[in-house]
């Protein structure tokens, strides 16, 4: 169970997901009461402590209390005037028992810290080499600067956007041509109409509280867990049991309602933390920028919060371009906004991102895969709820048993996953720090037949970076139901077929005698039952008269008599079955697979005089931002003559890279372009031929001048490996031309 | 000068200047009286109406004369009971002057409609033929179009989608990866104190008016366009003066104030079009898309008009990252925003577009381009600010010609106007329907040194779709000042340099008590004087002690005396030269380009059997959304995994393509595919060779199973032409497998 808290909340939710208790994903699930309480209850479960630190704080407890007594006694026999002998014996034993009690807080400190206070400082250290070296090198920057900035916006600079484009163009490449996926290209400027009926409009929302003087807003979320991780790290005399309760707030802390927060906050007496003000009762705050279409001020509008609901309003149009067949999926890669009320954690958590959107768009009664074969045999680190929950960690799991075993749930999520797994490895995720989680119960909306996230580990912790998530009919039913048009696909049946149809006709008249206000909430819950529960009800109201019915909007059962509703079952010939299409939707967080990506490339190495380190990254050629840099070994018009040739060759080939041409020392151009992660150098340093060098080996090969910019290509296009070139070319083993 | 009113009128502004009376590239211009002034003169000077039609409504209203005339004359003989004889005569006078009137009318009427009556039907009838393919096959869609659409949103279907993602890649490869530009990726919100300094917030606005009792806005230049267009047209009745005013209004249109647009509503009368109710005065309209950054609802923001401002606030960064050297060009493709009072024509007009926007830094004393040589001799329409003035057209030009008569302002201008062409062409649009545009002096900024418009002609007539212009040091100066942090570049010298140096020191003291308020703008004035203009009033003030002296922002002249300022020539030792950049902005509007390209590779032919007219897009295989199709010639296994075999081939190739295999005709797969502008289609008629067909030629080749995928990717990479593979293989003749 320990395990299970630290991961929830080491595990950053994803930009996509703006915070877990309010995602999109999530938001049916939470406003469903019957989810809320299975939720609740497994919460409530008392979660044990870890042992250590438990125990460490009851000693710490204790012997806080024998030193107060032990206190007390001293101030006893110095009263009663004893003898001195007996006062300084008990002084000595005073002493002994701070000193005891000094040790065990020296314990608990380390204990509260983590076995990891070394770890996470060097994780710091680390997030600060990567970072300097990205800002300076201008992969990216603070977006306007120059007037302080804005939170939660970044800019990409030259690196960093040609990184976004090889990384796009792989998406593209990887998913949109290889599986011919329809991409579609919509505006990010979307009427109110279709937020309402995605839900964002109503529960696409962060809980907010106030400075009561100065109007400052944080997250309310944020600040309790501040105060408890605060709390739980710093203050050694609390309880046991507080901490216990401490700990529990931060696993629960996603799903508190406002009522609870606020009582919460209250109760430890939280305050504005840079005003120390007292602070406003939690209240929602919709995380969309709004807008108004328009002059007139009568048409709002936000910036989408996702692409996928582009897709969605399209499907009838889709399915018909698709020759009316399923299964088919559409994609589509573009800007998506959430108007967080604080950002942190740098480039994890903004208020602009680029997503890039997945619908696969399939027939529920058959969630198989034409092509899942290809993916059935790769293994990689899973971690299912069961896992989770039973506090083991992530497992490498061959795909295809995970499948067969049911643990992930169709043929189709699973291909996905696969896919997902060789997308992120190609580009360079190290695929020890890349695991798929499977979202837990209570995490999930609750019309999803299942949902994992690829994760990636970075300093911040696991980061959710892409969610696949198989979302049933909820989309496609919720745009039907608000705009009027029948979002279906057909089966045509060769023959047309004799078919028992269920049909659940609710007494309109009776219900609303007996329910009044919610008659119509009755009505729904009647309707939406399934086959299997209908014709138990049917049985019951038979047999019995009536029933208790649990009706999930209102929360709670009600009685149905047996005048309330007719249950039978008829017989219909049928040409075709119309039914509303299942959704599998891989969602992908481009800037944080990028800034993954950052972390996991980078690394540092002593130069060569060993005075300094020098940063590096490893990025393969797919995603470097150049490909090949340009070297005049010395200045001399010669030579830069035969750099222009081979760099008009590398034009041709289609190969970004860069001359050089400064009189800078060979060592420090290398060191340069390193910084940059380009992976090849060539120096000219002859007029007939000249070396390459590859980034991570700093190994040296001898190709002529007309070569050169073949080589580089094929090695950059995947067609040859580094090997390859090492094994069939002259080395090149003069110290001068390397660092 | 009819001949400019014309072009002028015809002239559809560019998204990226929402409305050429408001642009930022204008609002600078019109917010400077000297400019408004010369402007309104040059409008004043009374244009010749076109002879036909001038004459014609002269001979039309003498016509109406005469005949009113004689109608009078009839009434009168018949009151004094003239003879029949008489009275008969008069009235066949009267009915053969009737005659003649209804003649004259049908001639004025072919007149003003244009000698393109029929032109303008049929292109009319073109539109709508393209429209129709386009939509159908979902090259683009209205925006949420089952909640009944957003005017002026619209999503890029999947053809559509994939013609944009290639327009975008040529554009990085031919202007970002030849020319070395440091690409950058900013976001679309952006906060109130960037568009503040780039003159957005205040000056960014379209000029509306209100219906008084719906509240429905509309664009009031618009309406009075309507009016005029309207009663020009089909109001016969109108006399030569009162056509000739009309179309006066039409001309200067974007130059009229608020106060002189609405008293042009009044005057004419003009009430709102759907209901006839009275209409409100114009008052401005900001056309940026507002909404809050962060919860406390106090820092404003907007979605960018244009994507150029976040290139000037990183300009410091940038130039590092350049090496601190001059010239560089740095780009950004993106998304920008302008919430249109009432969007038309289609997708020329929208609320969101891509631009792709390119900003060259020079040094202001040196605009030489390095690669202008390879531009020199291109050859295209230009039409200069004289051809326009003087009534001429555009004239195929020389591009180095226009260069070294200065025409172009400069060779860096030059270079990229050439670039464009290239662009341009390159990706299908008709060198014939292509101008080069130069901005009337009343178009452009003051700031401007020179400015030029790639102008498509489409079925709207002739469509900004580029903007090339110097935009001098404006940006940058602007956004230092509201910064404070200087955004300028230096030139070190070799040796410090004696340089002398002008220094004008304005009198603040005197300057106060002479112009009290105005004090300000007159300092500024004298202070911006460049050598010339200083050395001349030193001289002047030195002979005369006083001089007349014309301030712009004042848009007056006012007296200057000799204790009011000094000026004087100092020396001084400089090591380096600092100064702000010139900027050259070649901006793209890439939904423009898309639309006009769709239009220009648009053609219909007739099927085989010539019963219809099939639809094609002409489209280089560098643009089109589908390389490829691949056809089983009939439903048959073999073929069908030939087809597969094939199709994995072009896929390892990277050639995006399809597999159709449905049991339609070959013929009417064939003109499917046409609609799609694909140029080859691969035919599995065998198992050993296959045939590829070209899209517009129809001709087909026999290639072995092994060669087609290369074959295609090599004539679709443009290594190889068609020409070259009909030259080299077996022609395929037979019937059975075209259409």
């Amino acid at each position: 169970m320990r395990f299970l808290f630290a991961l929830i909340s080491s595990s950053v939710s994803f930009g996509l997901n703006s915070s877990s208790r309010l995602t999109l994903r999530h938001l049916h699930a939470l406003s469903s009461k019957s989810q809320r309480s299975t939720l609740t209850t497994f919460f409530n479960w008392q979660p044990p402590m870890a042992t250590a630190e438990e125990s460490l704080r009851r000693a710490l407890a204790e012997k806080q209390s024998a030193v107060e007594a032990q206190g007390n006694a001293v101030r006893a026999l110095k009263a009663a005037k004893a003898s001195k002998p007996e006062i300084d014996a008990a002084i000595e034993a005073l002493n002994s028992l701070k000193l005891e009690k000094s040790s065990i807080e020296k314990q608990l400190q380390a204990a509260v810290s983590g076995n990891d206070g070394d770890a996470s400082l060097s994780r710091e250290a680390f997030r600060q080499a990567a970072a300097n070296t990205l800002e300076r090198r201008l992969f990216y920057i603070p977006s306007f600067k120059i007037y302080r900035g804005v939170a939660g916006l970044y800019d990409y600079g030259p690196p960093g956007c040609a990184v976004k484009s090889n990384v796009l163009a792989f998406w593209r490449q990887h998913f949109v041509l290889e599986e011919n996926m329809l991409e579609v290209d919509c505006p990010c400027v979307t009427p109110e109409v279709v937020l309402k009926a995605s839900g964002h409009v109503d529960k696409f929302t962060d809980l907010m509280v106030k400075d009561e003087k100065t109007g400052t807003c944080y997250r309310a979320d944020h600040l309790l867990k501040d105060f408890c991780n605060e709390k739980l790290q710093k203050d050694l005399s609390i309880s046991a049991e507080k901490a216990a309760e401490l700990k529990h707030v931060l696993a629960t802390l996603d799903d508190l309602s406002a009522e609870e927060l606020g009582a919460k906050i209250k109760e430890y007496g939280i305050t504005a933390p840079d005003t120390k003000n007292p602070l406003s009762d939690p209240f929602p705050f919709n995380l969309m920028f709004q807008t108004s279409i328009g002059p007139s001020g009568l048409s709002p509008g936000y910036m989408r919060p996702e692409t996928a609901q582009g897709i969605f309003v399209n499907f009838k149009d889709l399915y018909y371009y698709n020759g009316n067949k399923l299964p088919f999926a559409a994609a589509q890669i573009g800007q998506a906004f959430r108007n967080e009320i604080s950002p942190r954690q740098g480039l994890l958590r903004v208020r602009e991102f680029t997503l890039a959107e997945i619908e696969h768009f399939v027939d529920p009664e058959d969630k198989s895969h034409p092509k899942y074969s290809e993916v059935v045999n790769l293994e990689f680190l899973m971690f299912t709820r069961e896992e989770q929950m039973s506090g083991q960690s992530a497992k490498r799991t061959r795909l295809g048993d995970a499948v067969s075993k049911g643990i992930v749930n169709n043929e189709t999520l699973g291909y996905f996953i696969g896919r997902v797994y060789l997308f992120l490895t190609c580009l360079g995720i190290d695929k020890d720090r890349l695991r798929f989680r499977q979202h837990l119960a209570n995490e999930m909306a609750h019309y999803a037949a299942d949902c994992w996230d690829a994760e990636i580990e970075c300093s911040y912790g696991w980061i959710e970076c892409v969610g696949i998530a198989d979302r049933s009919a909820y989309d496609l039913r919720a745009h039907s139901e608000k705009s009027g048009v029948p979002l279906v696909a057909a089966e045509k049946f060769l023959e047309p077929r004799e078919v028992e149809k269920l049909v659940i006709a609710p007494v309109k008249k009776e219900l609303g005698l007996a329910f009044k206000g919610n008659q119509k909430k009755v009505v729904e819950a009647l309707e939406a039952m399934n086959e299997k529960e209908a014709l138990e009800m049917k049985a019951a109201l038979e047999s019995k008269g009536e029933v208790e019915f649990y009706v999930c909007t209102l929360g709670k059962n009600v009685p149905i008599k047996k005048n309330m509703v007719s249950i039978s079952k008829e017989i219909k010939k049928e040409h075709q079955r119309v039914f509303t299409p299942s959704v599998i939707e891989p969602s992908f967080g481009i800037g944080r697979i990028i800034y993954c990506l950052f972390e996991h490339s980078f690394y540092t190495r002593p130069s060569k005089a060993g005075d300094e380190q020098l940063n590096v990254f490893r990025f393969p050629p797919l995603v470097a931002p150049i490909k090949c840099t340009v070297f005049p070994l010395v200045q001399n018009q010669q030579y830069e003559d035969v750099a222009k040739v081979i760099s008009k060759s590398l034009t041709a080939a289609g190969i970004s890279h860069k001359i050089d041409i400064t009189g800078t020392s060979i060592g420090k151009r290398y060191a340069r372009t390193d910084e940059l992660g380009v992976p090849f150098a060539i120096t000219v340093d002859s007029t007939k031929d000249v070396t390459i060098r590859e980034r991570d080996s700093k190994l040296q090969v001898r190709v002529d001048v007309e070569e050169a910019a073949s080589v580089v290509k094929s090695v950059t296009d995947g067609q040859r490996t580094w090997e390859d070139v090492w094994a069939n070319y002259a080395h090149h083993t003069s110290g001068s031309a390397d660092d």
